[in-house]
């Protein structure tokens, strides 16, 4: 009899999302005349980069052609990507990260939650709270929880982001062995000092803990004082694999592709003690389960790191970082208590109320959509996460309905 | 302490493609003079079909104007694809498959190695041998394995496959629960007949088993007696998942693009032998790891789909398809005995000797590349396998060589 995984039948429906499109068709069909503006999923909004774009359809003309044509290239990723990506992407970094470290893949929610496959169930996992919902479910998929009870699994060490340690949680004071941390954070758009993640390699070095570093949002990043990489600590190498993603630098949500960084000094331990390299059993899954990025895909990557790529890429961001100024200093202006905003494009709201009655008040009387921050778990059930990926009008309009139905 | 996933350590490293790499530099190096003729690896070799090109530049057009500009688009494939799929690849099915039982991916590759995630880890499994080493190795992963002896995973049901069953096992006298199944095959271009696919699925039916059936190279079977899909079969919907691919189709291995059928109506089992829907469990797995694949390379296979794409794809399987009759015609002159070649692309030849002699013998007398059978399983190591992916030229310059070295 074919049994299937029942740690499956321990996993929370998600209906947020739907939740979220079934209240906004109600809203739709009773005031036509009222155009709703979505600030709420953290999907990019605008064209590919020019410089993208070129490359892309020069891959393809490669694959018109029989003498240019590529079938089956290397799992890891084409060199001349991995190449680009080390030279450019961690120069901050003390030491360099050799391209044969970066695994390129075909996104971060793919990459962060898959890795935890080449561990040991029986590991203590900590999870923020609030958080990216897939490295939890990930986990009760593998068994690495016990059931749901009262807004969470058991078996997991939750580490709460708030007000109190403004939404950069500390390492606990009890031993785990698997962290997953996120800056600039998802949802909350919080961002971590040097120091504070000096503190976490610390802690996962003393414990022999791993972390996985999520930096999906660091092109967000502009306060030179902050760590765009976690291997810009020290020690960080052979404690820390790290994501990062095309996605939101580059607008790539639809297009796939990102990388994950699995340092060779990087160990895992047998239960005898004996240190295992990550880096070959990342290797030896990767290669098993995936065949590569597409190759017209990979070459409009690396035209992210062309003068031309570069500067489409900042001028973009700089605009969401506008569209996320804007948005902080109406909701600041408000009243209301926030963080993110600023070296991230999610501004992460204190509404002092339930999320759903937020969201369902700025539908309603402004005809804007949020995200209900219970939508990320038990920390988030008093916040709201507005996005700043849409136009600027838009954005200035929102917050302008938002203005006039609370002040 | 981060302990490792420790059934890892149980895989026995692959150097099998490392390997003939390294013999074939060797002969290279000594013989500057002969250009080696490469019949091993089952990649394709010509350009993508125009139709697809086209279709992939039009698609990049429009990822470079912010108003058609697609971001994350559903997880389980964009419907204009999944519906051309539904209305076009399942027509000699009695029931039709509808396209929400479609889910597109990145390739078989993932497909069939992921979705042993959603059964229990103490399942038994039935494997071919010789196989693709995808199935065994996914699940030795997965801790369903004892150890690595005399050749064999202990633990593991392995299926036999040679001239006394013609290549085609037969179901077991005993349960199993999860059963990998592929034709027409990899390695040994063996295919299954109506009768004989219904008596595997009738086993399955009988015992509450899952059949995974790989199907990635049916654009090559052209006898139409032989069943396409799995789902021709009566009760197949209950019992069968069915893994499909554009890579030997429509010449996607460095594009990417799969796809996964799961009826609704297939069930495994928890313990209390409660039935659940593997399409949900599936969709589940699906939504929460993975986020689509390329819009601009869901555009380009969509195109297979067209008048010209048809025509494009199929001539394309005819060339090799030649190829593949040559090879056959060349070896059975030779005195060997061998399977596939006819609906397939590959030639699986009985060389009566260890294949990486028969290797070593075409590679220095001949400069022709094959793959040794002892890559795909134990019952590989007198066979070696030929491959008709390469241009007509090729092929019959390799067999004209191969003929002169053992005539």
């Amino acid at each position: 009899m074919i049994r299937i995984n029942e740690n499956y039948l321990k996993l929370q429906a998600s209906y947020l999302f739907s939740d979220i499109a079934k209240r906004v068709a109600v809203f739709q069909q009773q005031n036509t005349d009222i155009e709703v503006i979505k600030l709420g999923i953290g999907d990019v909004t605008f064209a590919l980069p020019q410089a993208c774009i070129q490359e892309f359809h020069r891959a393809i003309d490669e694959m018109a052609v029989d003498s240019s044509f590529r079938g089956y290239g290397p799992e890891q990723g084409y060199d001349f990507l991995r190449t680009k990506i080390a030279e450019n992407d961690f120069k901050r970094c003390s030491e360099p990260i050799p391209p044969d470290e970066i695994f390129v893949s075909d996104g971060a929610k793919c990459d962060t939650g898959n890795f935890q496959e080449i561990f040991n169930d029986a590991i203590k996992i900590a999870i923020p709270d609030p958080v990216y919902p897939v490295y939890v479910d990930t986990n009760v998929m593998a068994g690495r929880s016990g059931l749901f009870k009262a807004g969470r699994y058991d078996g997991f060490l939750y580490l709460e982001s708030g007000w109190d340690n403004n939404f950069v949680p500390n390492p606990p004071d009890v031993p785990v062995d698997l962290i997953y941390l996120c800056f600039p954070n998802n949802p909350t758009g919080a961002v971590i000092t040097k120091t504070q993640l000096q503190e976490w390699v610390d802690y996962a070095r003393e414990h022999r803990a791993l972390i996985l570093f999520d930096a999906a949002y660091e092109a967000f990043i502009r306060d030179d004082r902050l760590p765009h990489s976690i291997y810009e600590i020290d020690g960080a190498r052979e404690v820390a694999i790290e994501f990062r993603s095309f996605s939101k630098t580059a607008g790539f949500t639809g297009t796939r592709c990102a990388y994950t960084v699995v340092p060779k000094n990087c160990m895992g331990f047998d239960a005898q003690g004996k240190g295992h390299s990550l880096h070959n059993l990342w290797n030896r899954r990767h290669t098993t389960k995936f065949n590569s990025v597409s190759y017209p895909v990979q070459r409009a990557a690396t035209a992210v790191y062309t003068e031309a790529g570069q500067v489409q890429v900042k001028k973009r961001i700089d605009y969401y970082l506008n569209n996320a100024a804007i948005i902080r200093q109406a909701v600041t202006d408000l009243g209301f208590k926030c963080v993110g905003g600023v070296n991230s494009p999610y501004i992460w709201i204190d509404g002092q109320r339930d999320s759903w009655e937020f969201f369902d008040l700025l539908l309603n009387k402004a005809g804007v959509v949020c995200t209900p921050g219970a939508g990320f778990g038990l920390s988030g059930k008093p916040f709201i996460r507005i996005s700043a990926f849409n136009t600027l009008e838009n954005v200035q309009k929102a917050m302008g309905r938002v203005k006039n139905a609370l002040a």
